[in-house]
């Protein structure tokens, strides 16, 4: 059922992301509920959650493509952080974002590079790693 | 010396294709030598050799990546093809160019999926993984 | 003549946004006040009137492509806000991002979402539809 | 049940397309089989035949989208041939296409035009509208 | 009036392009005849005739541009042999094309030089610089 | 040596931006000290120092191609003001980012052009040209 689908993608964001899907998803429940549903079933409950590739594996290429892609900082942001969570370490998150000035440009890079600084300032307030 | 980048990218690369750098950047040689000798350089010999990151993981980065951006099919190739070199399955490469349906769209998944097909259909023909 | 276009585009603009020219383009004015010109001239002088294709469809069109593009967020905050001056619901604005999540992928689709969020509590507090 | 959202998709896709999914998804279940599989449920089966938006609007917005992102030339086919199939008319596509012009800049347009010749010829020899 | 700028944007493409309209739009007027227009009144009657930037800056703007974008290889083959023709030489289209390396990343680069060289073999062919 | 590149590169890079690379590369440096680096040796003791092309069309080169990637506007912000510091007038820099209407659309040339207000804005505060 659908219901194992959101279900199952819930339980894998949560692990992730180390927060409660409620709290992540309460300002686009509001405005577009099906959008914030399918964000967790197709997402975490079709596809990060198979199998065939282990969990660190898929967040750096979602870190990679996000850095590439240069457009979505807000959720560039939440991968690093959950990158981390998943046993990526910082020093691994400078190698992937480094290494998409090769295929991205510079600016890409150094963009994605600003939004880790970020994330890692975040979770030293935070005393994670 | 930029002597000693240029050797230790052209045995990166070479180790990662299996192919000779001469016989790789031939075309390219001819109207733009020193993009040929920069496209062994940088990427190779300062970015992909760095230690701090596992080369199956860069190759994970770089599939995703030229994915996900969608206008690079011919680089895409050569990459899924390095990735397999380097320890990726072709199981792998599949899961992560569905990811990037959730990133960067379907289209650009379908069209990242074509390029796979293409690969592992060469490399049937030449008795490889 | 010229004049014709850049008076034709301007009755275009204004009726769809509601606001006049001079004021929307006040800042582009005063470094570039050719581009302001033709910002009036060629997209609304000469394609967006066009009697081809109903004008609801036309906001639809460029909805959804400013959400696919994902990097022009001041410009598609304008283009929803005159989709449903020209007769889109809001539920209308809120299918055609969710359904950019197919084919410019989640990111894309949540940040354009965010925008359709400012946008309505922006014309909630106008009193508007 | 997860069987539902296939048998809606599948009958989605098919009433648009007028080709039976098999038929379509036929080289990339050979490689993909999930990827297919996703394709039909999360873009037709969940998104696509949502109440809220007509299906003529819909595909309005993905030819748009296409169009601008301008790195999808075989999905954008498929797109004009489904917007022409469920009520657009060839002049509106040209409508639609022209109007990216404005958005995404001519070489995107021209390129996506050029795509709308094909299917235009295509059809003329299928006889289609 | 409007046949003003059509009549020097037409002037303008063809002293650049060294090729007559007609010629080159006769493929999209027979499905887009306004397109066409504005394909010519726009950008040549417009803009590119502009006396604040001189041609050749013009040509390498574009080049740079279309390599930086990469989904746009026909426009930037004539763009590339437009450039030629308004005064730039075959090693500055090449030094353009290999800094795109820095600020969209070597796929870019490497594609557009793949055009480069496609321009000047066909160059050679008719004996043109 | 890779000693020579970087003294190369930070020669190049402060000429043209006025600044010292210690200030410019500061926040970068503690986060990724080698990335940091390689923006001085590759872009400006590999690329942009070439003799191949004068500086100020290099600048024409870049200016273009971030204002139409539209997804660096930190990176255009700089290097608009080294446009201006190697010999663009401020109209010049007005007619490229103008013509990228034309070739990545209006929305990219109106953000670039915002970019390029607040540049002038911060040179008249500084009193530079």
């Amino acid at each position: 059922m659908d219901n194992d689908r959101f279900e199952r993608g819930k339980k894998q964001l949560e692990t992730m992301s180390g927060v409660g899907v409620d709290a992540m998803l309460e300002k686009l429940v509001g405005i577009a509920p099906d959008l914030a549903r399918y964000t967790v079933e197709f997402p975490y409950g079709d596809v990060v959650c198979r199998p065939g590739l282990d969990i660190k594996s898929r967040q750096v290429a979602t870190v990679a493509a996000l850095t590439a892609l240069g457009n979505a900082p807000v959720q560039l942001n939440a991968h690093i952080s959950m990158a981390l969570n998943v046993g990526c370490t910082r020093a691994e998150i400078v190698e992937i974002i480094t290494q998409m000035a090769v295929y991205a440009g510079f600016p890409a890079a150094l963009n994605g590079m600003a939004v880790a600084k970020d994330v890692f300032a975040e979770r030293d307030r935070q005393g994670l790693s």
